[in-house]
Formats: C-alpha cells, sequence, structure tokens
C-alpha cells in the first residue's frame, strides 16, 4: 500500500494529510496560514514524522506557476497575500523531503478529488467551483487537470448586471463586477451592509446571488459541458440557495441546452462536494497519485 | 501511406476530401447541402471512388450526439435546417463504406487541424471560434477534443449589453442577447439595417462588433486558459477587426492574467487560421487520424 502526503495550502489555512486514500486516512493537521518559512517549515516537519512517503501533492491558493518548462513552477507568483508572492512551495518540499512534488491549483485538486471518490465520480469533464472570499474553478477534463496559458481564473468571467436592480458596481479591483466581483463574500457584505450569513433567509440578496451563480454556471455549461458541477464554498449552506440557481439555470439555458440531465436530473447535475470539507486536502493526496 | 476520407459537414455546403494529410491532398470536392439522401449519396459516391481508405472523419454542423454509449451517436440531432433532425450520419457511412467512421463538431475539427498543421501548432489547450451565420468554438485540451455532457455552445454565453449605448436585443430565440445573438452575422444585418460586409470600415458598428466578441473572448480565456486562440469566419477579414478585438482583450483583462502572450505578444495569441478555408474539412481528416 502506498502512502502519499497532501497539502491543501489556503490563504488562511494549511492542512496536511498523510493518507493512501479517504478511507485510509493516516493522520490530519491544519495550521493557520503565516510566513512562508514558518507554514511551509511545519508542513515539511510533520511530513518527516510520516516518511517513507510516495510523493507529496499540493493544492495550492493562487496565482500559482504550473508550466514545467518555466523557471518559476511550481511556486506562487503575484499575490496581494503579504509575504507570499514568488514562493517556491514545490522547491522547498523536494529540498527538504527528497520526495517528488506534485502541484496544481486548489480548486483542480478538489475537481479531481471529487472526480475519483466524491461527487462527481468518472465524470469527466467536471467542473469543480467554490464562492467565498473570492470565487475560483477548476476543472478535470480528458483524464487530466486543466491547465493552459495560465490557469483557469473562473471567477472573472463578466456577467450582464443590470444597474436598476443591482446598483452596487463590484470590489474586483481589476474588473469591477465581473463575478467574483459581483457574487463573492464582500460583494454581499458590501452590498447589503452586513455579511452574507447574517442576511434573513427571505433576504432579496439570496435571489440576485442565485441569479449571478446561475448566470456564471449556464455560461461555464455553455463553454465546458461538464457532465457535473460541484459547489463549494460555505454560500452554499444557505437554506434553498442551491435550489435557486438549479432552477435559474435551467430558466437561463432555456432548454437550448437538450440534455435529460439538466431538462430534467438538475438536482444530480448541479451537487455539493461528496467529500465536504476534504475535497481541497483529498485533492493534494489525488495529485500525489496521478505523478 | 495510409490515406483518409474527411467530410466538412456544413449547413450551406459540404466539403469531402481525400488525403494522407494537408501536403498531401488527392482530391477535394465542394457540394451544397441539399436533403440528407442526396449529400450523404454523394459523399459516399465520391469516398467509393477513392477506395482503400483507412477511416473517414465527419467535421459536423450541429447539435450532434458526441456521446459514443447514445444510441444516437453520431447523429445530427434537433436542428432547425429543413430533414436534417435526427440523421445517423456515421451509421449512413459506415454501411455503406465498411469503415470506421469518426466523428465530431466542425470547430472541435478545426481546433485539431490548427493543433496539428496550422496556426496552433502543438498549443495545447487551442481555441478555434468561428463567426457566421452563428458562432461556435471548438476547443482541444489535454490532447484531445472537448466533449462533454453535450458539446460546446460557446456561442451561448451571456455578455453585458449596456441598451445606451447598443439598444439592439439581440435575435437569438433561446437567449436573446447572448453572445451570437449579439455578433454573429445576423446581428450586425438586423442591428444596422444592411448587412456586415456593406458596413464602412470606419462605422462604429465595428468598435461594437470587437467590443463584443473580445468580451467573449476574455471570458473564455478565464474559463479555458488557451495558449493560442484561434479565430475563423469571414468576419475577420474586414480591416483592423481582429487588432480591434486584441487591444480590447488587453483592456478587458486589465492586466490580471499575467502573461507575457497576453500583455506583450497578443498578436501571435489571437490569429488567424494557418489553414484558411480548409481547416474545416482537414479537422475531418485529422479526426479520421486520430481514431
Amino acid at each position: 500500500m502506498n502512502i502519499y502526503g497532501g497539502i491543501e495550502a489556503g490563504g488562511t489555512k494549511f492542512v496536511c494529510m498523510v493518507a493512501g486514500g479517504p478511507e485510509d486516512v493516516r493522520e490530519e493537521i491544519r495550521f493557520p496560514t503565516t510566513t512562508p518559512d514558518e507554514t511551509i517549515g511545519r508542513s515539511i516537519d510533520f511530513f518527516r514524522q510520516h516518511l517513507p512517503l510516495k510523493a507529496v501533492g499540493v493544492a495550492c491558493f493562487g496565482p500559482v506557476d504550473l508550466n514545467p518548462l518555466s523557471p518559476t513552477y511550481g511556486s506562487i507568483t503575484a499575490t496581494p497575500k503579504p509575504g507570499w508572492s514568488n514562493t517556491d512551495i514545490t522547491g522547498r518540499l523536494h529540498a527538504a523531503l527528497d520526495l517528488p512534488v506534485a502541484f496544481d491549483t486548489d480548486v483542480n485538486g478538489a475537481a479531481l478529488a471529487e472526480y475519483r471518490w466524491g461527487a462527481a465520480r468518472d465524470c469527466d469533464p467536471v467542473l469543480y467551483l467554490t464562492i467565498g472570499t473570492g470565487i475560483g474553478g477548476g476543472c478535470l477534463i480528458n483524464g487530466k487537470p486543466m491547465h493552459g496559458l495560465v490557469h483557469p481564473e473562473m471567477g472573472h468571467i463578466r456577467l450582464p448586471r443590470d444597474p436598476k436592480v443591482d446598483p452596487y458596481p463590484g470590489f474586483c479591483p481589476f474588473h469591477g463586477d465581473c463575478f467574483e466581483g459581483l457574487a463573492a463574500g464582500p460583494a454581499m457584505r458590501l452590498r447589503w451592509g452586513q455579511p452574507a450569513e447574517t442576511l434573513p433567509v427571505n433576504h432579496p440578496g439570496w435571489e440576485l446571488e442565485a441569479h449571478y451563480i446561475a448566470l456564471a454556471l449556464s455560461d461555464l455549461v455553455c463553454t465546458l459541458s461538464p457532465k457535473r458541477i460541484v459547489l463549494g464554498g460555505g454560500v452554499f449552506d444557505h437554506p434553498g440557495l442551491i435550489e435557486r440557481v438549479r432552477v435559474s439555470v435551467q430558466e437561463l439555458l432555456n432548454g437550448y441546452v437538450q440534455s435529460p440531465t439538466i431538462l430534467e436530473h438538475i438536482d444530480e447535475y448541479i451537487v455539493r462536494p461528496g467529500l465536504a470539507g476534504r475535497a481541497g486536502v483529498l485533492g493534494a493526496i489525488a495529485l500525489a497519485m496521478e505523478m
């Protein structure tokens, strides 16, 4: 039985796991993201206690360099997070542990884990979208996580906004009212003057939130044609939100995509993660297994 | 040397080719798309004159069924084109020729041909987008054309439209002002009361057209992260259009996607097809080769 290390490297916390798979988790620790030296150092110390490992995977907050031919492959690039720009994560792990290190975005890792073990088993392509402080999307397609010129930045697609209905101009410093600018946590807080989780169940903010998420999903259906869409992030704990999103996606596509999956079984198409809060770190384990 | 048959099956015309590759074209014929019996019959007659062939590829107008497990795999499904709904193209070809038949969308075929031999050589992912009577997009990603629940329908993503600048509500019968509804040939004709090709070079319609195309491309860059974008369709013969699109994509992304390819070399990133009018039928040849 091969055992792997996995790091879900987030901007707020790191989760490190040693496992042979989701049914064979040997140990898991969580700690806050502080400086790169301290945070990566704690990860290395943890894995050193569990050697031998076959490989280590990192599912990382971005932006990251995923180009294997680039001199900065395996690094976090220009991030607003203080101290973390140009941090060579894979290089540090490899130097300290002398193990192969797999590296991808947090959302690509989560897509892979949900595909292997979660709510999107054997669904290729699978889209994993998470909504929190920011919005990120990952996709497994033709058997592999989706990379390209850089990596997808699905939070930054442009959505139609009717200023008469929603005068809030969006908070994205680059694009104003892109998807993230309109629908991530800070947008709800700034638009309504209170955090999303304090808005009453029937506050009109939830209808608007469902509308923007559904606009983005209908675009992503038209572009990627995923076989399943997994929605991560605490916002979907809000009662009724995912149901509103499903109905709105059907209304927006308006029968154009003639698939029974969308027309008749949308509750099995747009779903919550099967791995719950572990999709990220199990994604890192899955990345290590794919090496 | 293996020789293949290829069909670019379009709603207006069929192009059939027998070739070993783009440098080894044995014969090519074109004829108008009439009834399925007549049009597919002419294709079969043509290939019969050139047997033996190793396989036949079809790059087809849509919507099509690409699911190999479906009973209607290889068919055109519900098309507005009279007489063509539920036409089993691969079944008819296979029955008549007793050859393996590859089948995909016209734009996926073109993406594959541009990747193998054209303007996007070895660029994975590559996005091929064509603008004509309708708008279609294909993509080669992780080594293969992109399929999914159905196939991409990139012409139907939603774009922001400012009614003060553009009161035209779009012509898409499903979505009104989606990308196709705002930017395909009929939209230009209906908005300005004359066909696009008769609009003067400096008519404001061209600036608006560039804006909508750039909005769509910036969304597709954020979603697919293509390494190159190939733009097909006669509209790009208009002087200055592709240049305006490039500038507008840079402005819309606003430095967010930190790649020198976009920031400094966008003229090598957003390009015309290398195979010109043959991308479609060579795509069909390439599909046959991939079997």
